[in-house]
């Protein structure tokens, strides 16, 4: 294998904890927030999905407000404008994991980049709030190449940023549909597995497989 | 809008039930049959969609088993061979609903085309099975253009094998993702909404809503 000359990172799930949404929609509707979140999850992945399959690219804001009325509706659960709005702006405020920042920090000789659903916007309010604007050197957005992962172009845009060709840079991601994405365009893939979770039958085996950042930064 | 001149029809969940599938895993994990068989389904379309953005085809039988895996394994139920096999197996025997019959046979003078996911023997299982192979007159398997709805492909060979232009044929599914997929190539499009659910907010406004597929016949 190529030596890494740099690394990139999926955002949600794998840099940011996501179980701020889940908590905020249980406050909202007591029992259910778990659901109304596993399932908002899952329609903003076929949404997203179904328009990069079908040529008609909406920003990931927008479209994760429609997975949000989608999952509501699917549960019978009213979504008022205060309540969507709530439930969209903890996208914004969303923690990263503890080990992110030491990790980052560690591997700051490399240089790194973020490749994410979300719209420039959401990811720079993440990455100020997290004080990862100085480790994170590049930041690639869905929105600014208008196709989702695991399509092509958000990876091959993250590899032209950072200078390198895909087989020099370690691709980051908690996803298995990710990891598929990244390595059918040549990235080095490492799984970051915080649960010890059972991996998806997507026919891709990860270059590597860890637990946390702070292996990635030990090695 | 121009005359119709052609149908075409969706298969799993627009003609055939599906829930002997949820009725099967029922059997097999008392409590848990409706959960497992929403997540099979679920992850059937997501590694259809990873697999058909990544450029990975795998066929509709062996995808629906690894999917079937992949719902198993993330509620921590044991799938055996002998479990996997039957209830794959019921993907085989899957009944129509009610009004295919007598909507297909009265709709008999318009050519008709089926378009699926399901592999060609899948499909031809289910059609024989139903007493459909005269009132329907194409197959159109995804695996004969090896990509996977609502990627135009399938949809371009049905209009194809029609011999129609997409404006000329009126497409029919239960699914708002593939209304998504026909709309974009510029099918005529019938929402087949049994149930009476919410329109998932995908963008997308079918031409016309029906209850069943008598409606259909009917105008």
């Amino acid at each position: 294998m190529d030596p890494i000359r740099g690394i990139a990172f999926d955002s949600y799930g794998t840099l940011f904890q996501t179980r701020p949404l889940e908590q905020a929609a249980e406050e909202t509707w007591p029992g259910q927030g778990a659901e109304l979140a596993r399932r908002w999850r899952e329609k903003q992945l076929d949404y997203a999905w179904v328009r990069s399959l079908t040529g008609s690219y909406l920003d990931f804001w927008h479209l994760s407000a429609d997975a949000l009325e989608g999952a509501a509706a699917e549960l019978d659960l009213v979504l008022s404008p205060a309540i969507r709005s709530r439930l969209m702006r903890t996208y914004l405020t969303l923690p990263a994991y503890p080990d992110v920042r030491p990790a980052l920090t560690a591997l700051q000789h490399l240089p790194s980049a973020v490749v994410s659903e979300g719209t420039p916007a959401m990811l720079q309010a993440v990455i100020q709030r997290n004080g990862l604007s100085r480790p994170l050197h590049v930041l690639v957005s869905a929105d600014q190449v208008r196709s989702y992962k695991p399509a092509a172009p958000p990876y091959r845009w993250a590899a032209q940023r950072l200078g390198f060709s895909p087989a020099e840079i370690l691709y980051v991601t908690a996803h298995s549909w990710d990891l598929a994405g990244a390595a059918a365009v040549g990235f080095q893939t490492a799984w970051l597995n915080r649960q010890g979770e059972p991996p998806e039958p997507l026919g891709v085996t990860p270059d590597r497989e860890i637990r946390s950042l702070e292996e990635l930064a030990e090695s």
